[in-house]
């Protein structure tokens, strides 16, 4: 079976290396045909907006699905008229924007932070005081990687800001005070079939993921399941999903969710029976599903920026390297690190050598 | 960097799956341009003899290496002369011919079956007196998986055979009573730095390598390395080598090496910290070598001739599916199994099932 990526980033790398032994073959759609898929899979050059190379992608495949959840719908939807695609357009449209996301969490019963529409100052203003101080406004869309955010936490903050106008808006969120931030990875078939990992904590830096730890048996992971639950059912989605949580307390907060695998699902590579990118096929392939047990202790940290000292981290026991061939440029993600089995490792010293060599 | 692989089988897709989270890159020299690496490498079509085919693929690259050790030494011999191959040519020439393989193995001091050149009919006779019967007659130069085998049981069969001229000659050996047969797999880097992994254990089914698995704490794992050691540095080695043992009581007797990353090491892809594929390329890059600690008990089977029920497989707990994406034909390897952790199956339902489908 051959399968379309929509995107030739890491993710479709990934994809690929974890499908080739199913006897999958893959060709990516990409604007830049120097993409770092390029060097395992056919890559198709083209915008996602370009409806003649979207048609070339999908009479070479059987199916197809996506790296990235900014595809504009309408091209989804021209693809679909050929081909089936997966994770399902609803998915798409909820993630691609922040209010559509919260308002579908919300009607599925899971508890999110107070949030309020922007268009203008005056929303802005209304917001404030709905919310509170300290809140967070984000662009509805396009933002990743604490791109297109800004705090407020005081009035003053509001007589300094200006409301740009903005094609789709903006979203104001009261700010969490959070204890962690976990990650849900669930997985449902075609044939709706469900599986998911043990919940992972993040940790953050100038709002870029830098590592995430799988955690066995964590107190919230069955209402975080059923969270996941109802979104995969909701949605009618095929695929892996991710939802990023808060938790405050023994609460749970949604924050956001992304219909595709991962960064926080790096780590079920070496550290799962089955990882999120070989589950993601099985599944919109309509395969059974793999075991997605922890094998071993487990940790995963980016590397952002510039690889630093590489031969030590070669010579780092368990530790293994995930390098996307992406060129170093400050605040990129250019790979990722994972320590398994991580129990003999001194954790401390090897993200403070990962940190000293980037951001 | 970049690595030439002459050969574009299993092992080189396997090596490529192990290598693009590296950083490196891959080409392959194939004489069929649908050889099954296509799809995770640019081909060089061309005969392993074609010195512009050779070339071609040497200017493309940094270094070279082999997934199949019958290429001829004159083309690796004019490959060094632009480009640096691992292993080493003095490893190719004694792997390739199973008199020279058996006094090396001699002159380092191993244990090895009583043997016999043969060319004619009188050497037969020779060979029959001096090693008695049963005794086995083997192509000196590319037989595998049983091919160009001949069994001796009494003085009949020597009156029975024709000893049909081949260029290379033939050996033969004396028949190894053995308990079981295991194989050792070791690493050295350009650096000199030496890994090994558990020793494991190998069956067959008319020739064909049917199921490996790692055993923790073997009992002559000690002595295997030892040969391994010496062996390695007798050739300067740079890469993965396998060397098979014949168990009798508590002794090992080599059977044959091959120098290169092996069926019997597959296992190493889930079962170990890092896989046979992985330390091949960073022995030949003289990277570091990574650590080669049984991960959790392990089992591989191999899938010759057919596929079986693939939803079945794809339905067991733990097992990984690794498909070559050859055309399934008797006898023929298609992929193999790994069975990873394998604690909980029931290993004999399993291989029922794949012996069921295939042979």
């Amino acid at each position: 079976m051959k399968i379309g990526v929509l995107g030739g980033g890491q993710l479709a790398r990934m994809l690929a290396i974890a499908g080739y032994p199913l006897g999958l073959e893959f060709i990516a759609l990409d604007p830049e045909k120097s993409c770092c898929a390029r060097q395992l899979m056919p890559i198709v050059q083209g915008e996602y907006t370009d409806f003649n190379a979207l048609d070339a992608l999908a009479k070479q495949v059987d199916l197809i699905t996506y790296e990235n959840e900014n595809i504009p719908a309408a091209s989804i939807k021209h693809l679909q008229q050929s081909k089936t695609v997966h994770p399902s357009l609803a998915a798409i449209l909820a993630s691609q924007d922040r209010l559509l996301e919260k308002e579908l969490f919300t009607q599925l019963g899971m508890k999110v932070a107070l949030f309020h529409s922007v268009e203008s100052k005056q929303d802005l203003i209304e917001a404030s005081k709905k919310l509170g101080f300290p809140f967070i406004l984000k662009t509805r869309r396009f933002g990743y990687d604490g791109k297109g955010q800004w705090k407020f936490t005081k009035s003053d903050d509001l007589a300094a800001f200006t409301v740009e106008k903005n094609q789709f808006g903006y979203l104001a969120e009261s700010f969490v005070h959070f204890d962690r931030e976990v990650s849900c990875i669930g997985v449902r078939s075609t044939k709706s079939e469900l599986a998911f990992y043990d919940l992972c904590e993040n940790k953050h830096h100038k709002g870029i993921l830098i590592q995430t730890q799988p955690k066995r048996n964590y107190p919230l992971a069955s209402t975080a399941r059923d969270y996941m639950k109802k979104t995969l059912e909701h949605l009618d989605y095929a695929g892996t999903l991710v939802i990023e949580f808060f938790v405050v307390g023994d609460e749970l907060y949604v924050n956001e969710m992304a219909p595709r695998v991962h960064n926080s699902g790096h780590w079920t590579i070496e550290g799962a029976v089955t990882s999120q990118f070989e589950n993601h096929l099985r599944a919109i392939c309509g395969f059974p599903l793999g075991k997605t047990n922890l094998i071993a202790e487990t940790l995963m940290l980016n590397v952002i920026g510039a690889w630093g000292d590489r031969e030590l981290l070669l010579k780092t026991p368990n530790l293994h390297i995930h390098d996307y061939q992406k060129t170093p440029r400050p605040g990129r993600k250019i790979g990722h690190l994972t320590i398994m089995p991580h129990e003999t490792i001194d954790e401390g010293s090897l993200i403070d050598l990962i940190k000293s060599n980037s951001y």
